[in-house]
């Protein structure tokens, strides 16, 4: 059966960025850049073009930005996303007959082999144009056609050159025929976001230790903490779940299977008789009080985040009131959670092959409208790996198409395509490996995946050096120094990075026993008092480290970054800038140098080298470095330079460039 | 909006082979595998499973082979095609509990934690599949049922034995619950077909030089020749086109603008008074001289192949019939094919984007099936990619649909990308850059290109040392050692593979000019005379590589060749095996090895390592080299030995290794 156009000649092909065939969605945030490439040719000799056509989901006119050629059939083209939401975009490329002709022209003009006939074909190219242009355009159209239609009979040199101007070429441009063009056989999706999805810094806290010594922390206490917390340069606070804390099979302090009496137990053991997962934990206090952090905390510019964990303790409403939501087992009991030989038995899992799936997630789902509905935006998802990735990708873009501002971390440590797929499938940020990245080849070889490759298009990492499960042996044995450095390195490796406090700036490091990479007496199974003004605080660099952040750009997304040689393994370089550098023609407007010793214990040196004219510096002026940590100044010339760094002064130089 | 089922816990991405996102089919003959990969995993600790799923496009039954697991959830699999035509292949996947089940009782019986309900939640999942299956199994597995229940009451430590056992496990396995499992949303393609796609031996011949001194050769003639082509080895006689050819314009010997009387024209100058595509050549002979050559071929186990040169002399019926098939300029006069500064005037493009494209492109297809209904079932098609893509997909895949079993030959000698589109289009075979490709590092990576990268799954290469349009500089300066070497390298690098003789076998090499790689006194514009029996002639060295090839199943495929290391650059050293090879447990029944001289005037030597074990060889023991091309015999030992090759001898060894 023939097809309905058999004319379209142009192929399309290779389009890049594309996820799965197109399966899934790009990330941007409002303002970024999309860059795309394609394979696009025509069969014989033929010119072509093309261009990228978006737009809003929403909108129904398309939007387009031309593609130029790049080598080997490939083209690109870049456009920007502005507004928060859903974007389309895909390829549309044509024959471009006048391209033709006028490269044609000028190799029959330098042959001196033009022939009259010549003329009226480009006459006709043009008439054609006209018919599709108004106004003054049409008229200087139909000037040139007159002209070589003259032309036809009294050739003249004069005319020849003209023919194949840029303006005439510039004009024609105006007015393509698209009669018989491709549009390629896909529109791919970009989910747009604002800007924290891509820029956050991130403060884990437990509300419950906030408190006064001895005494169970409330809302109100955090709320006396924020000036600390803002005063440190963090933009979200993110609390572990302040739901009301299950009492059955209720673990003790230091994961105790029996918690005695007074025990706290883990916040993530969700529900009791006093609610769910749209209740708060009674000693926390109202949910006015809750409703009244979250617009406290906005004045100090930091957003509140929720941990979203769907898991119930035995005492949860659910396992009361819609008991087909877990697994029974045959003996009519529920089924805890398990991972032979460990039992989990304070937790209930979801089982979201019950019958009820329908009910069970339009449930879940509401869960966080509710708290949407009271101000919360972002949402730190707890083992997303462990619920059903369909779930995910259903409600994710459920809530997104009605609220585009809200922010989903996926706090998945899993093997690596289970995290990549969740990251697909919606989430807006992810935790990583970072953790355990800690030599200069690892750091590398991480950042390159993270950052140059595909995986820059879905996944947006989020660096913690600590979490409430995670406290790495780097940081046991390493003291002070260690704390710095991976503050360093999760701060400025990744737009998105965060801690979990206090327990970070005060630079805790007990495990629960040597092997171990639980904290000793963990804040998830007992309250904690922290002394804030601890004489090992790393409070000051912090802070100062979140202030370079805000104020240097470069900082703000991930993708500039460039690994820099240097001759000693101990020592990692790395550039990132804002747009301009990397060959392009454009400023360079903010060019950023991070060096940093990796070794805890001796002070380290090397020569470095730096690419000068990639990134857009003059590689016979000398250029200065400002040490934005200790606000030292430096002069280098040329491309090596020589660094020294000694880990019991400072971990890192993080130096702005100008030059 | 809820999707229709929500349980589908299964994720499935990453399918290979997948061309395109599965826009494209993937090539293969009948009886050889696909091999799948995919990854594939499901949320939590759950087990899962998963299967291909594949059938001929026009079955309703699907087939299925078992996913096996690989490392970081990837998957593999693979099954065999063997009819002739189009099947499709998608992967299921689902959760298993029964798996998942006795993962978990192994763990709790090593940790002695078993409680009674495990084992009535085994005996359910037990049941279950009991319900699904019948006879005999069913019986076996409902003997299951009653163990474990009663084993509830009745704890005993031979039953937790049987209960992980093999046995029940892959009972279980034949009953697995697919209530919720998850196909892939793609259906992806593969075009099977015969074995001459994959494996063939061409020869091209112009009928009109095969006749007796001073004469226009014919098909009688041509039949004459068959002994002797059979005796070469070859199973494809290709003829240049054999319809009447253009006079206007005609070009002279040698490519000069004027021909003089009696100058016969060039074949692909096609159409005069007597037809166009679907005539004869008078002086050839006529179509029942063409069908009897077809048929004395068959006789010879040659298939005869047509050249399909969609193109016009000014002369071609479809000039005066259907001139809006060819772009009018605007004097009235049809264009002319032009690269400027270059005119072809000789030849009338086809214009693709005719308003009239429809009638074209059917009339364009009859063409094909016109030769088809003579009994050719092959055909050389020249320069495809300037005539219109879309086109080729709709006529080839509208002719494959009604004759699976007709071969398309792409001769696109043009940038990379437009050659694989072609082939992804739908054409079976493919010309390539063997004829410029003359180094070991450029053979290597070539090579590679094709038969370690998606290519090889969509491009059946076809060497060509030589073809009329193409003499190269390596040719010209060679000598006889160059045309022996190029055919060794040729016949064993790929499957497919042809000459275009008699110019080749008797080492024609005298350019048009130096520089050029045209043929002085070339064959497209003049009858050439041939000395068959030219003490030059490389006839008994073609004579035995095509029989080694016939007997020797290693060399019909291409994706098994392996590079091995030599210290010497001018040798050039490639293993191809049968399947078993590569590191299965398969034994390997066909093991070739080629040694290669790249260099044409020394001797050259060197050590030569293989990779014993995983050729399937026992690196203890000696194994034996038959080199095929002269009979000669070693025993060699050990991983290291010696290879010495003079040019002016032999240009390679193909040996046969056995164990």
């Amino acid at each position: 059966m023939l097809p309905s156009e058999g004319r379209q000649r142009v192929q399309i092909e290779g389009v890049s960025p594309e996820i799965d065939g197109g399966r899934f969605p790009i990330k941007r945030t409002g303002g970024e850049k999309v860059h795309v490439e394609v394979d696009m040719f025509c069969d014989s000799h033929d010119a072509i073009n093309g261009v990228i056509l978006y737009r809003p989901e929403t909108s129904q006119q398309w939007l387009e930005v031309p593609l130029s050629p790049l080598v080997n059939d490939r083209w690109e083209g870049e456009f920007t996303v502005s507004e928060m939401g859903s974007y389309v975009y895909t390829i549309m490329g044509w024959v471009d007959h006048f391209k033709s002709w006028r490269r044609d022209m000028a190799k029959k003009i330098d042959a001196a082999q033009v022939v009259p006939v010549d003329w009226l074909i480009g006459a006709e190219l043009i008439e054609k144009a006209s018919q599709r242009a108004s106004g003054h355009d049409a008229e200087q159209l139909k000037t040139w056609v007159a002209a070589l239609r003259s032309h036809y009979n009294a050739s003249n040199g004069i005319l020849e050159d003209k023919a194949v101007s840029p303006q005439l070429a510039a004009l024609m441009a105006k007015y393509p025929d698209r009669q018989f063009a491709t549009t390629y056989e896909k529109l791919l999706k970009i989910t747009v976001d604002r800007e924290k999805a891509r820029y956050s810094t991130w403060y884990e806290l437990f509300p419950r230790s906030c408190g006064a010594p001895g005494k169970h922390g409330t809302f109100a206490d955090c709320i006396a903490r924020l000036p600390y917390i803002a005063e440190l340069g963090f933009d979200v606070l993110y609390l572990p779940p302040i739901h009301p804390v299950g009492v059955t099979f209720r673990k003790g302090k230091n994961n105790t299977v029996v918690a005695e009496p007074g025990d706290v137990g883990v916040p993530w053991g969700i529900g009791a008789p006093e609610g769910g997962h749209k209740a708060i934990h009674p000693q926390l206090g109202t949910l006015e009080d809750f409703r009244n952090l979250v617009s406290k905390a906005a004045e100090y510019g930091i957003e509140v985040a929720l941990d979203l964990a769907y898991q119930c303790s035995p005492d949860h409403p659910y396992a009361r009131e819609n008991p087909q939501w877990f697994k029974r087992r045959p003996d009519g009991t529920i089924q805890h959670a398990e991972n032979p030989p460990k039992k989990y038995q304070d937790i209930y899992p979801i089982d979201f092959e019950t019958e009820d799936w329908q009910n069970l997630w339009e449930e879940l789902k509401s869960v966080v409208l509710f708290w949407i509905d009271q101000g919360v935006n972002i949402f730190r998802v707890d083992n997303p790996h462990t619920k059903s990735f369909n779930f995910w990708e259903w409600m994710i873009g459920e809530v997104k198409q009605a609220y585009p501002e809200v922010i989903f971390l996926s706090e998945s440590f899993t093997r690596p395509k289970v995290m990549y797929r969740l990251a697909k499938l919606g989430f807006t940020q992810s935790y990583t490996y970072f953790t355990w990245r800690n030599t200069k080849w690892d750091l590398t070889e991480y950042m390159k995946e993270l950052t140059q490759t595909e995986v820059r298009e879905f996944f947006r990492p989020n660096f913690w050096p600590n979490t409430p499960d995670i406290l790495h042996a780097f940081l046991q044995h390493g003291g002070q120094p260690a704390f710095k450095l991976r503050l360093v390195l999760a701060a400025t490796l990744t737009a998105n990075y965060g801690i979990y406090g206090p327990a970070f700036e005060v630079c805790e490091n007990r495990p629960l026993r040597e092997g171990s990479e639980e904290y000793l007496d963990s804040e998830k199974y007992q309250i904690r008092e922290w002394d804030l003004n601890s004489p090992y605080t790393i409070k000051p660099l912090i802070a100062r480290v979140n202030r370079i952040r805000r104020e240097h750009p470069a900082l703000q997304s991930n993708n500039s970054i460039r690994f820099h040689q240097i001759d000693n393994e101990q020592i990692i370089c790395y550039t990132k800038q804002t747009e301009g550098g990397h060959g392009s023609t454009a400023p360079t407007t903010d060019l950023m140098l991070m060096v940093v010793n990796l070794d805890l214990f001796s002070t380290q040196s090397g020569w470095l080298y730096l690419p000068l004219e990639s990134l857009g510096l003059k590689p016979d002026q000398p250029y200065q470095l400002h040490d934005l940590l200790n606000d030292a100044q430096y002069t280098w010339s040329g491309e090596y330079n020589y660094v020294e760094l000694n880990p019991h002064v400072t971990p890192a130089h993080i130096f702005w460039i100008n030059q």
